[in-house]
């Protein structure tokens, strides 16, 4: 589903002089998250970046480094937004259940919309080596940590309230559940986010337990999806 | 915690030379995994295996073929392994609950034992590049199939029974939740193999629904463990 690079030749981005440099950083991140998710660190090449970017490849340099230094900001930009998305969706005052379903939703809509971003930061930074896959591991910890904060204050009024690192195994749990489902969905792609999204809720959330005895999750909220079976 | 190389010159192993085949090639495949998981594919040394195994290079590549058919060849043997471990301790005369924890403690104690074949299976297939990180994704969709297999066999006289397609997302998420946990062990080895697999079992079978109310999951055979928190 890549584009054809000759499409560039066709329909040249306009290469304006006179943009601020946040806008051309942002512009050259873009077109590093594209070209990276597509084609991996090794076999990215800074000329096919320059072009997707319209932006000079010397320019490319002296905003953001060498190609390394690129990957590297493009994987700490990304893991950056997603692990926002999630911890400004989650309402500290609707119900436990609610805040983890609305995470949950957020997760799957978010990686749905930006699926470069996802196999930037989750499958190209690991098979690129080192140092990226200590960046990847470090960010991926950053995620277990709020998603174990998350949950523990979710549970604060609940009868047995959980203490963060009480909360850390079933996180790491959690975000390894997710990364999974994600892989799956690609070869799944019949599925919807609010479906898989759902799907981990009842798991995380009832247990198979429930689940066998005919025991569901149903949101409150009135914006929600059907039940997929 | 590797051990030293020098080890080997001072307790060199016997170079018996009428062994049967089958028995020298797992003497090779022995060694192969312990360097694989070490090293990594790139920087493991055929000369290293050769002298962890006690055997000469020519045999090895007469035996087991290239560097990389040795590699393939241990990804296949240790990845089988595991998944033969859990489906072969998952009994399907015992209740769903007990079954699903069957399956997750050998799998938490399979790995701890076989620390090096988790590592060589799990990471260095997929830090080794093409053709090794597909040879690991279609172990891993077996895995997932053959837990989504045993799920929906447990549900098979419950209030409502699932398929094995309906399973499927489920046994993702499950498969992703066990690895990782895994992960997350190596930064928390103070926790026990049987500790780990009961929070994964509290998570899947209970859900948060339930620990959040205090109601969690207790095995119901003699030999249980004692609940960590």
């Amino acid at each position: 589903m890549q584009s054809d690079p000759d499409d560039h030749e066709e329909n040249p981005r306009p290469r304006s002089r006179r943009l601020p440099r946040s806008v051309r950083e942002r512009q050259i991140l873009d077109a590093a998250v594209e070209v990276y998710a597509a084609r991996g660190f090794h076999l990215a090449s800074m000329d096919e970046i320059s072009e997707v970017a319209g932006i000079s490849k010397p320019m490319i340099y002296a905003y953001l480094g060498s190609k390394e230094e690129l990957f590297v900001a493009c994987i700490q930009r990304e893991a950056n937004r997603l692990i926002e998305a999630i911890g400004t969706a989650v309402d500290p005052e609707v119900t436990p259940d609610e805040q983890l379903w609305r995470g949950l939703r957020v997760f799957f809509d978010y990686v749905q919309r930006n699926r470069a971003s996802w196999t930037l930061v989750h499958r190209q930074a690991a098979a690129g080596g080192e140092p990226f896959a200590t960046e990847f591991g470090q960010w991926r910890e950053r995620a277990v940590v709020l998603i174990a904060t998350l949950l523990a204050r979710a549970t604060e009024n609940a009868v047995r309230p959980m203490q963060v690192q009480q909360m850390e195994p079933f996180a790491a749990a959690l975000v390894g559940a997710g990364e999974s489902l994600l892989d799956w969905w690609i070869e799944h792609p019949e599925h919807t986010a609010d479906g898989l999204a759902m799907r981990l809720m009842n798991l995380a959330w009832m247990g198979f337990g429930d689940l066998v005895e005919g025991r569901s999750w149903a949101p409150a909220s009135s914006e929600a999806p059907a039940n997929e079976d």
